[in-house]
């Protein structure tokens, strides 16, 4: 608990306001993101006023160290001078322009230069969007417009998986495999399908991960040969799963995976959003992982979330189909590859490379960090299983660590551990039965120190509630 | 021809490129919005480096005289210090939160405060979006829920509108009524159809203006009819069309679409991304047409593009019945509320205000531009209709004024005084046989007279050409 001077922000007429009075504010026009409002509204949600590097601080002056990066994008931590001058200088300089007009302008070509430098020669084309959910509604466009240049417009069908994300527009909640998200709003659209979700821990039965993983990867196959390879458009995957519990697959899935799609030439579409920009420890994880894509979906780490942005990044074979066969392409976002967003990633992906953050990802943090996440939970009674590489880092809650049962009730553990850490302020993530972590890369030994502790007393705070109720 | 210490922008790096270089390094890498790409590769796209008012400069030291405010978004002008400081002071506070978290901060609560002053007590929620495309994305997904949740789960059917415009995205470009948009990736969707447009000119007939107006509401009464009004959830149409070629509707059919909307109980959704933000010289284009939306798109004029930001804006009705009854709204976007976002849209909301700058574009700027475009081109052979109010403006063109006889190369005709305009310095748009005009609200007297002026002489240019290919 300190910077006291932080607590009760100035509005921008100077005024000072309690945190009860922006809560009622709140909950007069807000509809927070996957919540039930009524319950949020009694509660009162926490009034978050400040950044900086790790920490946040909210109106009442606490401070939180934050493990979920905001939402898995603010890489280099909050508050980067660097980042705040290229927006002021880029906004003072073109505030807007678009991409519509036959135009451009220098901030978005010289993007694109970092980012195709960064992603290899297999990468030759890319249009920006404002978020993920973009990224995988042009990615679905996309696809279904690079098999009608090819003279293959029946190959239409895409393939996501079960408890896989991609976002919350129509079009990409429908690639993703969220059962609550398809009921507002009879998802999935048309012609996108699902397969098995390579969640060991949970589906594994008596296999060992690795033939787990093959078996599901092989229900990829098994669906592509059911709908005939000649109507399979894609196969779209989180490399690691996020928002479905930051799930790392067994070895051998993702080889198998792109076996398959080579196979019967499924494009093989990488969702990058949340692995993308270093928290693997790689650049982007489908490296980490070894396999390449032929769409990469970006977004969050792009601009360590201080503008929104996010992109699709498209592979010579599919990009240059495009230009060369594709005539009119019948897309446009009006913030397309916005000045200030550009301006902003560039001077992002500059603090990345200076300080080097990934490497020190891979070599030096992200080894301690899976250290400390392993010294504090591989004995815990509650956790039956620890997972992550880099900056990312998922615990399994369970009920019988040798069966691999779970609780019935593992969402409200995971909860309760969730909102001690909070409290005891540290940010965590509850979801799907597990606790995950992503702190900015920027994090520190001693400050991984003080995350996993809390984390690590959240978690027996809900360990003795568990107990006391029996 | 000013600002020659504007040409070669200076690259991160600190170095000038030349125009060439620039688009040789565009051409490698991006997919333009709705281009033929390898035809624009081979033109090369101009290369905007500069901002300032209604002023716009190229690479080459060339000024623009920006006639579509970027892309119907920069209502304050570019380049305005009050928003750059705004972004500045956010960003180095608090440069991103979530609404995700049970977590709130202070600029997004003010800004709601703002817009729902400003939207009246009508609406009441509001969920924020990146773009217009995203806002219609949670349009359709939170129509289903509220239907859902009044317990008529049937009521599933959106109907928009032939040549309507509402993104880019899977949801919000099957909503939109372009052909060649549904062409790429098998669009509309499920539960989306369409009705007549109020497009008298094109399709009027022998019927006036305003029977032609009423026929064009009545098919949204029939397709309800024959749908079943217990099937039909919502009808979504811009108050007048955009991107579909400027058009207002004959004085009659937003009264008669109210009242077929009530009657059916039929959910109305105003789509005010372009409308939106004082461009015809009220706050929100359903005021200047007199109708009361259930649902609002907004995007564009809310932060004046300086940051990408969008929202859904709900009604009484609607808001507190998905808060009271809804349970978990199972939707979210990261950079929903995104601070920095929230920050810029309440400057430009400043600015707006203290300039009284809706105000302005009703009582001054607006009647100056419509009685300019109107002397420019009223008695001119190529122009068969004018149309527009307040900061917008469309000119039709037409070969035999007399029947409305369009010529069958329309989009060559118009897309060469588009290049024409460009080419002597003003920046208007082709689309569907029409040249539109929707300036910053900030222009003044001599740069509309200079505006018009030169796209007078643009459409001069296109009649000479007419004349002497024959």
């Amino acid at each position: 608990m300190n910077a006291p001077e932080f607590a009760h922000a100035s509005t921008s007429s100077g005024k000072a306001r309690s945190t009860e009075d922006w809560q009622r504010s709140d909950a007069a026009h807000h509809l927070h993101a996957f919540v039930d409002q009524k319950a949020l509204n009694a509660e009162g949600p926490r009034v978050m006023v400040r950044g900086e590097g790790v920490y946040l601080w909210d109106n009442d002056g606490k401070r939180y160290i934050d493990g979920m990066s905001g939402l898995w994008c603010t890489n280099v931590g909050y508050g980067r001078a660097e980042l705040v001058e290229a927006a002021a200088r880029q906004m003072s300089t073109l505030s807007y322009y678009n991409m519509f007009f036959h135009t451009t302008h220098p901030a978005v070509i010289e993007l694109s230069e970092r980012l195709f430098a960064l992603l290899g020669d297999r990468f030759s084309h890319v249009v920006y969007t404002n978020s993920g959910s973009e990224s995988n509604e042009v990615l679905i466009r996309t696809v279904r417009r690079f098999w009608d240049v090819m003279g293959q417009p029946n190959k239409k069908i895409m393939i996501g998986r079960v408890n896989g994300y991609h976002g919350s527009t129509v079009g990409s909640a429908s690639l993703g495999g969220m059962a609550f998200m398809h009921e507002m709003g009879d998802l999935p659209i048309p012609n996108i399908t699902h397969v098995d979700e390579p969640y060991w821990y949970a589906n594994g039965g008596d296999l060992t991960p690795e033939a787990f993983g093959l078996q599901a990867a092989q229900s990829l196959e098994r669906k592509i040969l059911e709908l005939g390879a000649e109507n399979v458009a894609a196969f779209v995957a989180e490399p690691f799963q996020g928002a479905g519990g930051m799930i790392f697959p067994p070895e051998g899935y993702w080889p198998e995976i792109e076996r398959i799609c080579r196979k019967y030439d499924v494009l093989l579409c990488a969702d990058e959003v949340i692995g993308g920009f270093g928290r693997t420890g790689e650049w982007f994880a489908h490296r980490h992982f070894g396999f390449e894509p032929d769409l990469v979906s970006i977004a969050k780490g792009l601009t360590s979330g201080y503008v929104p942005m996010g992109g699709l990044v498209m592979s010579r074979r599919i990009g240059e189909a495009l230009v060369e066969r594709g005539g009119v392409y019948a897309h446009g976002l009006t913030y397309s590859g916005h000045p200030v967003a550009a301006a902003v990633a560039l001077a992002n992906l500059d603090v990345l490379e200076r300080e080097q953050l990934v490497a020190r990802t891979k070599e030096d943090i992200g080894p301690y960090l899976q250290r400390a996440l392993r010294e504090a939970f591989a004995d815990h009674p509650l956790i039956g299983e620890i997972q992550g590489v880099g900056a990312v880092g998922a615990i399994q809650f369970a009920k019988d660590k040798s069966t691999r049962e779970r609780y019935a009730n593992e969402a409200d553990l995971t909860w309760h551990s969730r909102t001690e850490g909070f409290e005891r302020g540290a940010i965590v993530r509850s979801t799907n039965g597990r606790l995950i972590v992503a702190p900015p890369l920027v994090i520190d030994h001693a400050q991984i120190d003080a995350l996993i502790g809390t984390m690590r007393d959240a978690v027996e705070a809900t360990w003795r509630h568990i107990q006391s109720a029996g």
